[in-house]
């Protein structure tokens, strides 16, 4: 039969009590589906900064490039600043293997608490298609007069033709296999040259997909949107600075925000995808196995989608939905079930 | 009696319509708190442009910058594109009158439709202190190997420690005014030049306010707090376009984005500040008179405040609450009545 190789990195905190729930319920995915894997485990954490001084080793993007995928659970840890444990490993990955699309599905799920009214599950159904390489995330500026009362600091973002293209050819055809409908954020009414240069690539490449209909809204206005009429939307492309806000307000409109998942994928397949739950490392409920797995498995979910393997995706899928309605819960959802108790009830829903 | 001289920028389509129903309350405010305005009427606005080619004229600014305020509709028309309507007449105001303060009330009033479940009036009252007058709305940057493949666009955004330090004590001297928490938000864990320095001299500014409770949000988690949480929050700080997103997200969040007011304040008075609603020109309801007057008559409210009749500002508020739950209602709000029978409505119930 297939079988994938995945590097598996479980990271900080719950991404180690939760992870190892995504390879049960994926391994019991690939039994009924008729394919394996092999979980290459790898330490890559700040754990293992406290011990090597950095988050992996020097040739480790090297070791996992012909993997399959990889599957990440969560990275950080107090007292390891952002620029070490995120810049020494996560950024690096989506940067260095392209992974330039950061998916996001957006979607209100039967039995989840969302803070809006007058909204019913399915009402919402939408993905974000969020850059995940360039753009606003940058570590380029500088600080003129630095330490006197002149002191200006200027940050750059830098975008690209080719990667803007990409993502916008990326969304268009998503939404070509969805409901045919695609928006995308931008400020060209602040942001001056950016962002007129995004509405222009987006104009150009609308183009090319005479069937899909376009949209452009101010990132303010679509906020606004997000929240008073979440259901108009199919698919919608951002920076990676928008796409981010945009992300985590999507998923806390659904309810979502500690179960959502994440894929980064390079969608030609020359290097790995990645995918994560959105949720972080959670050192304050780590131990206590009361994380909730959904996240992650939602994330193996995804990744399944990006194996070929869309049969064995949507059955776990249905087997979230399923727990979600009827429980085991982790006391975040209201109930009083360990990590494993979840995890154990979505691999049998299967 | 103490007389105010207001500059009044009606700019365009519903501008027009709704500037007159913020004078007709701000003078029976006048004429029951003893003192009265000599409203100056500027023809400024993309209707002007099409005749003289420019927004304002090239004096415009010293024209009224003896002014005590400025009192502004909405600017925009079809056709005429951004980088001329905003940066031909609002920004420049924002930038040369030194408004580095866009202050941005967030109120869950009675009478309005807010999309979240579970919250009541009363229960959502924050305020959101935007920068102004810098960072990333910015028209500096480059088109590198424009026309190519190979093109890369760079965008600069340009923070100063004067900038940044001014405005988070303005914050701070608010919060000690409220209920003394503040918060703010950055993206340091991305854009990673400014944002650190964010973080940076709000911790140092911090420490000049020992009686003030403050705490650091990632962006994303703060949008997502809006809609989860928005009760515990006081003071909202954040970069100008932060600020923005935040806004608009406040307003839809409380219902109240068609009519959301905003004052773009010079807090030492060097210089008019100036008051304007969120919404836009609306050029589609142009001259049906069902124009929502609310939101210019609310940034009325906060020029009395700004000019010291605190006393004349709550009365206003307190009518507009009044007409908010008794009626009577533009089309927006479920009603059937004009621009014109709102603004009496208020004006009466003063
Ligand atoms: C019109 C636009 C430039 C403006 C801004 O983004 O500042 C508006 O959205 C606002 O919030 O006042
Ligand atoms: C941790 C952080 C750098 C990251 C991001 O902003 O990309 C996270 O918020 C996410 O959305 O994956």
């Amino acid at each position: 039969g297939r079988c994938y190789r995945i590097a598996t990195i479980p990271g900080d905190g719950i991404g180690k009590e939760v992870v190892p729930e995504g390879i049960r319920v994926l391994d019991r995915a690939g039994a009924l589906f008729g394919f394996s894997f092999e979980w290459d485990q790898l330490p890559w954490s700040c754990e293992y900064y406290s011990v090597h001084g950095e988050m992996m080793p020097a040739d480790g993007l090297d070791a996992i490039r012909n993997h399959d995928a990889i599957f990440l659970g969560a990275v950080g840890f107090p007292g390891v600043p952002d620029h070490i444990s995120l810049w020494g490993l996560l950024l690096p990955i989506r940067r260095r293997f392209e992974q330039y699309v950061n998916l996001r599905p957006i979607r209100l799920m039967p039995g989840m608490n969302t803070p809006l009214a007058n909204v019913a599950p399915g009402s919402i159904d939408f993905v974000i298609v969020r850059e995940n390489t360039e753009g606003e995330y940058s570590d380029q500026g500088s600080i003129l007069a630095e330490g006197t009362a002149q002191e200006t600091v200027v940050q750059h973002s830098v975008f690209t033709r080719r990667g803007v293209d990409r993502l916008l050819d990326y969304g268009f055809r998503l939404a070509e296999k969805r409901d045919g409908k695609l928006c995308w954020a931008t400020k060209s009414n602040g942001i001056f040259v950016a962002m007129p240069y995004w509405d222009a690539r987006a104009e150009l490449i609308a183009g090319r997909f005479p069937g899909v209909e376009t949209s452009r809204y101010h990132i303010d206005i679509l906020a606004a949107h997000f929240v008073r009429d979440p259901g108009r939307f199919d698919v919608v492309v951002a920076s990676n600075l928008m796409g981010d806000i945009l992300s985590d307000l999507g998923a806390a409109c659904t309810g979502t925000i500690g179960v959502a998942p994440s894929a980064n994928l390079n969608p030609a397949g020359e290097y790995p995808s990645m995918f994560e739950p959105v949720h972080g490392s959670a050192p304050d409920i780590f131990g206590r196995n009361i994380a909730n797995p959904i996240g992650q498995i939602w994330s193996g979910a995804m990744m399944l989608e990006q194996l070929g393997e869309a049969e064995a995706a949507r059955a776990v899928m249905d087997a979230i939905e399923c727990v979600m309605i009827e429980g085991p819960r982790t006391p975040d959802m209201g109930g009083r079930e360990s990590t494993q108790a979840v995890g154990k009830a979505i691999a049998e829903a299967m």
